[in-house]
């Protein structure tokens, strides 16, 4: 059943597959590239222009302490949002609503009612949240700060759990003038968000944007021409086909296999009288085809969706790109399945394949006690060390302890308050990365060297044979 | 010794015993970590209202050079502490002791008496350190900052050794409304300290809070319901009586595994005149029940600690953080008992097991070397690089080195002072490195390597057996 | 062919080869080294000269939001350039052409013709360039700011593209001087852009320089000599002399290999009937001539063109230290071939020769998933991380990971939008490092130690030999 | 001649031996840490007092560049000097030379005689370096800035090279007496330097100071004894002691091993009529007595040297750290050889000592390759990257990336000026790490199994007899 004259068809087809699939999936990163860049640039932008003495590296830690700092903090970007024609170095403008312009939102959600009396240990709490009256501001050409009262606004700190500015900005990216493309037109949903949800006395202050772009209405660029939509569509529904044609072969062969594989079950159960085991019944279901059929499968999904995105611009270029970034890897993959028919190449394919079930019964074990490290170290080092404060950081924290992330800093950071917990941070922290590094990657090495051992002397004595091929 | 026929209800308390060990684990966990946020943003919203210029990223380095800035920090804190109602975002309130609010207190320490003068070369200190009067401020409705003489304070920075300022705030952790609990109240006890200690002409400063949890007195909140405490303390005595189980039946085991050994030895000295090898005896001894029994007692402490901390608010939350941290650990590695029985996970789990004396031995030799290399390098090196300060830290430094830490930045930040200094920590490093990477860990692996070659022969060729099994 | 007799004469020669290449690469990097040190340091001095509030760390995020910004930051850049004698601490002069100095130049590059208005989503561009009239401002004594209006100047910021400032200013590099060296003259051709092409409402600011370094006109230093550059130029040509003897003689040694392998065809082909295999012929000619080969002609046409640029100052210095360099670091590998004649270090290079093919086709299977991995990366996670941005940085951090990168900052900067996007990027993580720290670093191993054991047992039991040796 | 009977004696004496060792290192190490924090310290306070806007995190970068600057910051310190008993937080004085304090001095390195014309390209220099008239300040009680003219300076910025800033302070330590010990009196030279050695327009700021300590003439301190410095040298002298005897006890072995060696070498010649081969020789001398005589050695003139610095207050402190910290690491090596008496630790002691020769081969031949990388790396990438500027950091930053440090951050740091220099940056780094760590690194391991392996086998065949043991 490896007949070796129907290859070459099926090769060349791969090999044609792989190419297309990847010009495909660079040709669409490179298309988003540009859209990525323009997106971070202006929320960028946005922070610095509406945040006020924001700086760049201070991202994550963007807060502030004091009334008299949220009221500044909120008029800044009032003034700044009215003030935006005559600041602003893009091409950014405020929306519009027919003729009016569509104002600036300031909202704030309340505990309905309430007096809290820490000193007295006392309180009275209605727990449903009021959204309370939202402030309208809208820009009115000359555009110019307000001159007047500067923000007629009064917060309830005790009560407060955010206050959010809203506003909508439109930009168009003429960047892709330079390519001799059209420019989009983008629609960026600002929010702003005060929120004191902790009440600990600290306001953490994020910005945030909804992107939406859609084809401008009205344009006229010289020298440009509208971007080649059709032969992008085009060359996908070739992609689609190729793939669609691939699949069918492979279907075909799998479709023989399993029906090879019946016959061959019932020829044994009747000659021999045996039962046919399981691994050797799988035997006539080649991997490779699987492989391939899966690739083909989440490919030609991904395709499609993308001409569905191309066309009506309906977005969901997450799940587009994993199904395409998953399928071409795997169209990778199967690469390997033709230099297995190079011998030399074949023995490290077929090690790896061969060492896999032991790798993955030693990982079960493994896993056990990385399991019960990471919970240990969860529930006793997470209040005094950022890498664990949650099971999942705890789980990746320690991964990349073993494969030789900075150990020094996380010893370091370990805050030294109490010294039971210090003390048993070193334990715990030496305990694990001499068990992992020392005993369980050690323990990889040796299986896989023994599996390679096994093979090389089976390939060198001549295979041993199942019943199949006996 | 191994009848199959009574496992399957052993087995199944086990898993149940993973079971709900881990939820009791999870759930204790999740319920501190809001706990564990709430204080720790109060303590950067404290540093940020009563530390002048504070900054996030300089908290180890947040120190002060001059007479002038002592005065103006302390007038700082005094001041954001009199206006504090009006200043703070969160709930934050004096506490109040009857009528009268608790002051904030400023204190010194200093050398009672003594005249300092260095450039003559003489001093006359008297050791005795004295606790000096302590200034009290109380706040006042209407809160405002002190208008008249800001501090009638003096320092004698000669024979000063700390300034400390301590205040009581009190606050509600509210975000608990919002998963429909009742909220904490929280009792802060802030304590900065400005400490010149080494009058090396900087002193730092440091703030630090205590925080006491306890169930406030008054409270009503619409659409709450009390903490379902009973719930919990409900299903930690489930947990317990569960391990009790588990204990009882180990024990049993244990013990008719002692029984037997006696016997055993007894029957052998009498009939084959022999002496039962200390190994052999151990064999009765199953090690997987004393991990089994270790486990349930740490858990089973650390539940009732548990509930105790429940039910009376006594904190001593390491501990139990550790014992049922430690107990769950080893509950989960206990797992790997039951994978034994699979034959393949079996060789693994005994290649591990076989390994360890032969590593903990190698180890040992590996100790000596390494701790050479501790003391040597942090005599020669401790005043030139801050990873060789203590030999704690050199250990841990160089723990972190040989697992693959940020090499090239312990070259680089040696201090280069002196020529042979620097010639030294170059052989220093190199050699360490290349010693432990190149030939301990390579020895690590032909140990492990060794061993599971070893092992499968056994199993191929029957396993060897003992006087015992023969 | 492998006559002792005649080896002492080349190991000499190769002796010395290696000695006059090392100290020839050493002079030049180390005369290099002052230079490079020069141009940065100015480059860093005109950044914060020139450029507003620069701050060395921000190097790369050095960008402006406002209009306002822009027109006070280039009105700075005037300023300083205008006072520049009475400012720089160095010895900066303006550039003279005849007795003007040269002006600065402010120009912008524009779109030609444009109205966009994206509140209404309509645009007109004329996609051509302007470069518009460039504004020159002549330092005049006495160097004074402008008193006047500042900057007659008004940019189009919805058409604006860039605007540049380009100034040129000289320099002598004085350092030399102690050294007793003739100073160097040099030019900087100043530039500095500002950056509007993306539109994002983000103005990037870019400082660079372009340097010509020449031999200053006329000069008079008491106690220094010419920099005695015949010397240099003989010493390189005895380099090359001795380069071309060591190509000689191994042109020679390959020819006579050639020839040996001809005959030696014809003779098995005549007397056995059998055709020769590749590998077979190949034997005669030595890998390491070829090797030598290759060095020294790299050696060669760098060694010429430093001489040309010693000579002519043609600058292309990359050129020439990637040639010497490449060149020198094939001479050192060279040295291998003569420790192949001790016995026992010939077997480690035996080894790793014979391991290379192994190794070399096992990359090529890895390589096919690395690609896989690197292109799923790109396409799905780029738009969430830095570290996956483009096709090229992706492969960079991953071959990262694979050899311990700091790992939990790659989990960490993941942003989190998107649910799916983070489970991906978790399993994507995960899976590519277990695959390849695991199981592909694992079978390099295997394959090393595999190679090392045949090679053992064939030096134990007698070479097995080929046609040839028999 | 391993007559078991005598070890005991010489096994307690070397218990003993590394006991005191150890607790004379491990006191000698505490005692200085307080001194070398006090040291520390004072440096960064004189850096925050006496240098203008400085901040911790750029000790590396502190920089001015213009001449404005120059003179505010000279300014600054000159009156941050005159006013420091009013500022200083520490008790920091003037040292006084009889009843005059000793005054500040300004003093400035320039070119004899210049006229530099870059514009002209024309220079005229005289490299003499002249040192100028240096202003001397005197600090007059009552202390207070200079209100006349503030600085009575000039500076020629184009044959300017330094300008030094120099003066003395005086500080007593006074934490010793919190653990009852004397202070002790320091005087501080600082030196400010402000550098354009460079003429680049980047001027650099150095601070530094010498440290001189030595006792306070005339001190009284209630509570507080003098140290016990007689305790100290009693210990060291007993110290001394014990490693005398242990020296002249190996050296008695030694004696008497090379006595035997030449007794049997020639009783061999006579009656075998062969030549003692130099290793069998070598045989009769253990190499773990070299071992302690070495450590034995430098412990004992580590001692004498501290023994001299704690009595006179002579300081080559670095000297005696190095010796005492080598000789105690070599002690703790030692126990190593103990540990061979029993068998399962020897086998691993022996496998480590038996690679150990064919390591270093191996070492030889990849530090071949390894100098060519570095030599390559330096002279092309050293222009485009810091961690390729020296060859020794080339050294460094190479031995770093094998050993798993920060790959991205060398990839990304590559400056992106020439694409062929880029190119070859990516393909020096791939082809270095691949060769390295999966080439290199995978031979050691297999040195290591397969030394171990024959070890192994020896021992259980028994062990081949050279001629000796014959």
């Amino acid at each position: 059943y490896k007949a070796r004259g129907r290859k070459p068809w099926k090769l060349i087809l791969q090999i044609v597959k792989i190419a297309v699939v990847t010009i495909q999936l660079v040709s669409f990163g490179l298309s988003n590239q540009m859209v990525v860049q323009f997106k971070e640039e202006n929320l960028m932008a946005f922070r610095h222009l509406f945040l006020k003495s924001f700086r760049d590296s201070s991202t994550d830690t963007y807060s502030i302490y004091t009334q008299h700092d949220v009221y500044t903090h909120i008029a800044f970007t009032v003034k700044q949002f009215l003030m935006l024609p005559s600041i602003t170095v893009g091409n950014h403008q405020y929306e519009k609503e027919g003729d009016v312009y569509t104002p600036l939102t300031i909202c704030q959600q309340f505990y309905r009612n309430g007096s809290i009396s820490p000193a007295n240990e006392t309180f009275d709490i209605d727990a449903q949240v009021d959204e309370g009256d939202c402030l309208q501001i809208y820009p009115v050409p000359p555009f110019s700060p307000l001159t007047t009262n500067p923000l007629n606004f009064t917060l309830h700190f005790e009560r407060l759990l955010t206050v959010t500015v809203n506003f909508t900005l439109k930009a168009i990216n003429l960047e892709t003038v330079e390519y001799h493309e059209l420019p989009d037109c983008y629609v960026f949903d600002i929010m702003i968000t005060f929120d004191n949800k902790a009440h600990s006395g600290r306001i953490t202050i994020d910005l945030d944007n909804d992107v939406h772009i859609y084809e401008c209405r009205d344009w006229s660029v010289t020298d440009a021409s509208p971007r080649n939509m059709y032969m992008l569509v085009l060359f996908d529904v070739i992609v689609i086909l190729i793939l669609m044609l691939s699949l069918l072969l492979c279907a075909r062969s799998v479709k023989a296999g399993v029906h090879l594989q019946f016959e061959y079950t019932e020829f044994f159960s009747i000659h021999h009288g045996k039962h046919v085991s399981f691994s050797d019944r799988m035997e006539f279901i080649n991997g490779w085809y699987i492989l391939i059929i899966v690739s083909d499968v989440l490919t030609i999904s991904g395709s499609l969706l993308k001409i569905i995105i191309q066309l009506k611009a309906v977005a969901s270029y997450d799940l587009c790109s994993i199904l395409l970034g998953t399928g071409t890897m795997l169209v990778w993959i199967g690469v390997l399945r033709y230099m297995g028919y190079f011998k030399k190449y074949n023995i490290l394919i077929i090690t790896l394949r061969a060492a896999l079930p032991n790798v993955i019964r030693f990982t079960c074990c493994a896993a056990m006690i990385y399991l019960g490290y990471c919970f240990c170290g969860w529930i006793v080092l997470g209040p005094y060390h950022t890498k664990f404060r949650t099971l999942n950081v705890v789980s990746e924290s320690l991964f990349s302890l073993i494969n030789g992330d900075d150990m020094f800093a996380t010893f370091k950071n370990m805050q030294h308050k109490s010294d039971v917990v210090w003390l048993f941070s070193r334990l715990y922290l030496y305990t694990f990365v001499s068990l992992f590094i020392y005993m369980v990657l050690s323990l990889f090495i040796t299986l896989i060297t023994d599996t390679y051992d096994t093979i090389k002397h089976q390939q060198l004595d001549g295979e041993p044979v199942s019943d199949l091929q006996a």
